[in-house]
């Protein structure tokens, strides 16, 4: 397969680096090609503004979705841009390394969402979750976090991780986006003990050899609404 | 009160300028201190990185939070962080203004989280949630959305908006640091009707003259939570 692996970490001696580079080193072994999008390392533009396109549709007020669509008629995003696009069209799978910052992805793994998953390109009226730009592609997101996995359980006190935490990701973004999310891979709290982290990256490793294998979150198509985007009964 | 507006938006022409000025105006008219941080225009570092701090514990390892720390201790974060703290700690009331970009912060709003709710200044191992840095304030989220109401329902094809969408921002960045969060105030799709938005904008009138009446979102207290991190049976 062709995997695309968006890596968001500052630090090259950290844990996700570790796991980065694992996976790399693994993915490869195995025959797969594998291109990585180090973000830091890249220098990746977070903040979504004007620059971010060569020709603009309304120079008088910034739409940021009208200039996106315009841009994908007109191929004139920004370099940047255009690049992270092409890996995409390119992956048949998608991984996201990062820490669980705010509960959420550092910013600048934010920005990479905000810039490259451009209106026109991943999504429009007709064109959004099992529909959207990238479908036939699967990911999976693989974090580390700073508390305890107790505490993000359903009665936990930071709210469960699938329902609450990473919803607005898997659901919101990938899915969004057309892509097949698959279970995510989680390393609670590692930096807190060397051993746990060799311990995860054997788990990970397993993983990176079933990665087709790994089981998709379900989450319902757009056949599965009604025209006020209400779930239908017979779903519930 | 001394109210604190954190805005993120690329166009001054928007609606969400429109509703940020609108805030500026009529809490300066009913007496209020107000402080304004436009991020855009203050073209804000988004990527936390080893810049953050004029002085390092190791510079050998760059562990963001630990760093936080020691930039708290000893008074050596960048210019621009310590800046926003000192905001925080002057406001009794923070107010974020901001459309929801692929169901969560623009990446220019979630880069000023991850820098500026440092670990030692907005939490530590005894404070956090109701214990956090910023306790005894109050906080409220006023964003704009791209798709309507009912997709965000219970049943709702984008999932619950307060269950799924915006908890990892009230719960998971607000309450966390201490903040107390109040309903949030919602323009949704504002962009697609004139009218509709001056609707929104006598709403947020109307709301900007009770701040204080609007009901906080129910989060419980540590105290509810057991020692490992679930939530106690009676409170379930």
């Amino acid at each position: 397969m062709n995997i695309l692996i968006i890596y968001a970490h500052p630090e090259p001696k950290s844990f996700n680096a570790a796991l980065k580079d694992l996976a790399v080193s693994e993915l490869t072994t195995l025959g797969h090609e594998v291109k990585v999008s180090d973000l830091y390392a890249m220098n990746f533009k977070a903040v979504a503004n004007s620059e971010d396109f060569n020709e603009r549709e309304n120079k008088e007020f910034l739409k940021y979705a009208v200039e996106q669509k315009h841009a994908v008629k007109t191929n004139s995003f920004s370099k940047d841009i255009e690049e992270e696009q092409k890996k995409l069209v390119w992956a048949d799978f998608v991984i996201f390394q990062f820490p669980l910052w705010w509960y959420s992805a550092p910013a600048i793994l934010k920005g990479w969402f905000d810039r490259v998953f451009a209106s026109g390109f991943i999504y429009s009226r007709d064109m959004r979750y099992d529909t959207g730009g990238l479908k036939g592609r699967k990911a999976m997101l693989s974090i580390t976090t700073g508390s305890p996995k107790d505490a993000y359980t359903p009665h936990g006190m930071d709210g469960d991780i699938h329902e609450k935490i990473l919803y607005h990701i898997n659901h919101g973004m990938l899915y969004f986006a057309g892509l097949e999310p698959v279970e995510p891979f989680i390393a609670w709290t590692p930096s807190h003990d060397e051993e746990d982290r060799n311990v995860y990256l054997e788990k990970y490793k397993w993983r990176l050899n079933h990665l087709l294998d790994i089981p998709s979150i379900n989450y319902h198509p757009q056949s599965h609404y009604d025209e006020n985007h209400q779930l239908k009964s017979k779903y519930r």
